[in-house]
């Protein structure tokens, strides 16, 4: 593989596509989008990926965003982390990979963000987020029954970028909204917080916890990053 | 390719794959789901999925759902109607797939099932969808630019599975929310309406206008579905 930069910003979106890298043992150089300055809204940026979203990969074939895009373009690139196109399991870890994209990530935005999609008023805001919480909570009862289902990509011997995307989405639960925070308890996933427990001490995950200052126990029992450089929000 | 059933309902998401299905020649059946009757939340459909959206597709690998994921199952199974593992345009096809999955589809339900993301008061259910409108249209501009990128998989030669699943967003966009109808300009966005015309008279959306009752021009000019079976709502 070619070279490879990620834009990232701690904590962000790009936290998982770290994983991945690290995971994957891939060269990559990080470049920073500093939030606090609003550079993902910079034209600059927007060339990169017109959305604006945190991450964007330059790779080889150009710049490519959308986390879950990224992780099964490596996936199909190094044919590992994931069930290849032929596999019988491919259909269904398709499935659980579009599901946390369009449904659990996106639900959490929903909760993290709100004003992005109701406006500015407070009220229907904390509507929003307030409903939001309980719709998510059945979408993570889906995910805590489809753990005992025994997929290989789901907690299996080799991680995968699912497990790693899950993770992440995971510790974001249990931190945000910053001022909301409580509204979700790891505990009541037991297979969900069994991966997380087997995640959380691989070299990969040490290394982006250095990188982006996740602190001791990032999935299990997260705290605000301390980020050497940016700022998560 | 083995014994396929479609679980549809006329005008749903399972539209999009009934296209796909028709325009690859693949053999299916189809059964419907009687929405009238909240079928789609019976134990049996949620057997089938256990989220409880429309389509299922049944396969040799399993019941698959999840419309993003089974139009990429097909692709690859099939070797058509999108860009092949190693093409160098395949990074950015997933990209833009994921993008109508995560952010166009869902802002679609946002705004067409407000009810479900924030609950039953009707003042704030119209600040959402009012809000989401507008967060549409930026959406539907950077697709627009995207179209003019001259992407094979994006309104190109072969048609894509992207095509069609745009396609369908777009129809809906014209059609709902049905008392809330009107927010949509087609014509603010001549690349997309310029796919819309090329696809309308392919001999896969005749099929699938005949089953599911979808009118002349179901992309340029749609009208609300009129099925022979079921009910689109």
């Amino acid at each position: 593989m070619e070279h490879l930069v990620l834009h990232y910003a701690p904590d962000n979106a790009s936290l998982i596509v770290r994983l991945a890298l690290e995971e994957l043992g891939l060269p990559y150089e990080t470049r920073l989008v500093d939030r606090s300055a609003k550079a993902q809204d910079s034209a600059a940026y927007r060339r990169l990926n017109p959305a604006g979203h945190i991450p964007a990969l330059e790779t080889p074939d150009g710049p490519l965003s959308e986390t879950a895009a990224i992780l099964l373009w490596l996936v199909d690139r190094e044919g590992r982390m994931g069930p290849q196109v032929g596999d019988p399991a491919r259909g269904t870890f398709l499935k659980w990979l579009f599901f946390l994209s369009n449904t659990l990530q996106a639900g959490l935005r929903l909760t993290f963000y709100p004003d992005k999609y109701i406006g500015g008023a407070a009220e229907a805001q904390a509507q929003l987020r307030s409903h939001m919480q309980g719709v998510l909570a059945g979408h993570l009862q889906l995910l805590e029954h489809e753990a005992q289902a025994g997929h290989d990509w789901f907690g299996g011997d080799e991680v995968s970028v699912f497990d790693y995307y899950l993770a992440c989405c995971l510790r974001w639960c249990a931190l945000y909204p910053e001022l909301n925070a409580g509204w979700f308890d790891l505990s009541a996933y037991p297979g969900l917080q069994a991966l997380l427990s087997r995640l959380q001490d691989r070299p990969a995950v040490r290394a982006a916890q250095r990188a982006e200052g996740l602190g001791e126990t990032p999935f299990t029992a997260p705290s605000l990053a301390n980020p050497p450089e940016g700022s998560a929000l």
